[in-house]
């Protein structure tokens, strides 16, 4: 168990920044709404998966839609409401909240209803990273319901879907409500028990959030390299260092689609990556050879300063290293690649696992 | 008080395709489903407003979707679930069913659930003939709650709608997951009292469409004009009549819309009409002078059988008799031509009510 402060913000939205492989929403974004409640509300208790009573009713909160919109039309207190809304359409009381992913905002987004409702979030997530899809998460692929779960807006309206006959169809469906909404929005999922999150989910991953943030900021003071910290707080390596030279982005089905391409330097001059996207960096190709895809983690971070760079923000010129994080365990198995493999997103390739 | 019975349903599919204004979902699908459903549960009480207990828990229940994909992807039992979701949701059971709209296969749909349910239905409606959205229901208009409401697909999805700011807005969230469930979907709205029916419903509708469609058969047996017979049950008038020669049709944003151009016989020799629809008959135009808008009805037929033709079966080489019929009244104040006078189709045009 730990205190979950405003002084602990910079760190988390950094690491989750790292965590998010380019989505999850806009971590700075979600570091100054996280830090209006907090400053509001107080500190929010963060609890080990260890630590949750038999009892509980732990509600899955999370954003939903497409970053690029995301860092112009930014999110209010709609995941507080479409908690209350599961609560009132399940009958059920949370007794603590976890994130659907621990990339980028959504790290924090529990915070922000879990501080207005005086409730604890879950040390764990639903992904150990961000997927740009509802049905992508941990949870359901190890057998947890993914109904009912509600939507809400900023505007006052809800959506709330008690059936769907698949996690793909509630994420279509919650998609298509999300694009009417705005393409951002926030949603919360019917209550979990302690034994499913135990099972379920990937643990401690707001801890390792906080712990990358505070290696690069200790890096960054001391003048020392980012790129080693972070590589000495999560095991993983480097996959590439240039300069991006080309950004190809489009906002579509509700989703921030496109590419990057990194022209190399130093160790890798003379050679070029291209990373595709959809929200969150799906598949990196050196010269034309795939090094790295889903479920593992491609996560781009400013050379210098250790600064992770979202999808929404990739432009030409970034001095840039990309990194490679294996995936949780939760997600390499035959369940997990069905449903976040590279097949998964339409690429014609099996999962190669990251060697670090 | 009167019983539905098989030997009514092609009567009411005929007058129900003639107040449809070219909409409301295919009649004569429409009258094959209703006609399953009373075979294998029997015969359906027709209850007139006046005669509803005070007491009673009235649930409108309707198809949604575009009628261009409703004659390919035929509904089964949705309206069904979506009446059990909204008695879920709300706690309420429902004690009689009302229909959304009585054109096309919509004046049908509450006959199936209430079938299947052993319910009676009222002999009303929420808009009198039909109208392409959601929010265009005399109920809204006239201050009944526009939610909740319930959306279920043929698969085993359900969407509920519990908030939304306005009943536009419930329309364009309905309509973005009624997409998603193929374009064919079934609704049901939170229960309605008596009184809210008794004032804020089109009354003796389910009546009327059967009167016309036994007026229109009557006159096919002895040979007569159909289109007389048709007038001297309900109040109209000949609009033109003509050849149709084009036909500009596509399923956009969920709805068929396109327009058709009927060049003049007999009478009108030498001129033409171009009608717009919406998946409904919106503005009717002879050589370019608007002659008949919305609210009013505008009704193409057949002109030697009387059959009505809806928009997503218009095609070249039909002679059609084109009838206008005034509006029931509750459209045709400030509060009515706000939701479905010509200015919320986006015509630039005031209503000119039809003179008959």
């Amino acid at each position: 168990m730990w205190l979950a402060k405003e002084e602990h913000l910079e760190s988390i939205s950094i690491g989750a920044g790292i965590l998010g492989t380019g989505g999850g929403g806009n971590p700075y974004i979600g570091q100054l709404r996280a830090r209006q409640a907090l400053r509001e509300h107080g500190p929010v208790t963060v609890l080990d998966p260890e630590e949750l009573d038999p009892d509980s009713q732990i509600v899955c909160v999370g954003g939903i839609g497409a970053p690029t919109v995301g860092i112009e039309k930014v999110r209010d207190w709609q995941a507080y409401h479409a908690l209350r809304a599961i609560e009132e359409f399940t009958g059920k009381e949370a007794t603590a909240l976890i994130s659907n992913e621990i990339g980028g905002s959504n790290s924090l987004e529990p915070l922000i209803p879990a501080a207005m409702a005086g409730l604890p979030v879950v040390d764990a997530d639903g992904m150990g990273r961000a997927f740009p899809e509802f049905q992508m998460k941990t949870f359901f692929v190890h057998g947890v319901p993914y109904c009912p779960m509600a939507i809400c807006d900023e505007k006052g309206n809800t959506v709330i879907i008690p059936n769907a006959i698949s996690a793909k169809w509630a994420e279509r469906l919650a998609r298509a409500a999300t694009i009417q909404m705005g393409c951002v929005a926030c949603y919360a999922v019917a209550p979990m028990s302690a034994r499913q999150v135990m099972e379920t989910s990937v643990h401690h991953t707001l801890s390792l959030a906080r712990d990358l943030g505070d290696a690069v900021k200790v890096a960054r003071a001391g003048q020392q390299d980012p790129i080693s910290a972070i590589l000495k707080t999560h095991p993983g390596r480097v996959l590439f260092s240039g300069k991006v030279v080309d950004v190809e982005r489009r906002t579509v089905g509700g989703f921030a689609r496109g590419s990057v391409v990194i022209e190399g330097l130093d160790d890798h001059r003379g050679e070029s990556m291209a990373i595709e996207f959809q929200n969150e960096n799906l598949i990196a190709r050196r010269d034309g050879q795939p090094v790295c895809t889903v479920p593992d983690l491609i996560c781009l971070v400013e050379t210098e300063r250790g600064e992770p760079i979202t999808t929404e923000l990739l432009r030409y010129g970034f001095r840039v290293t990309v990194l490679g994080f294996p995936a949780p365990d939760l997600w390499t198995g035959p369940e997990g690649l069905a449903v976040v493999g590279p097949r998964a997103f339409g690429y014609d390739l099996d999962y190669t696992p990251l060697v670090v």
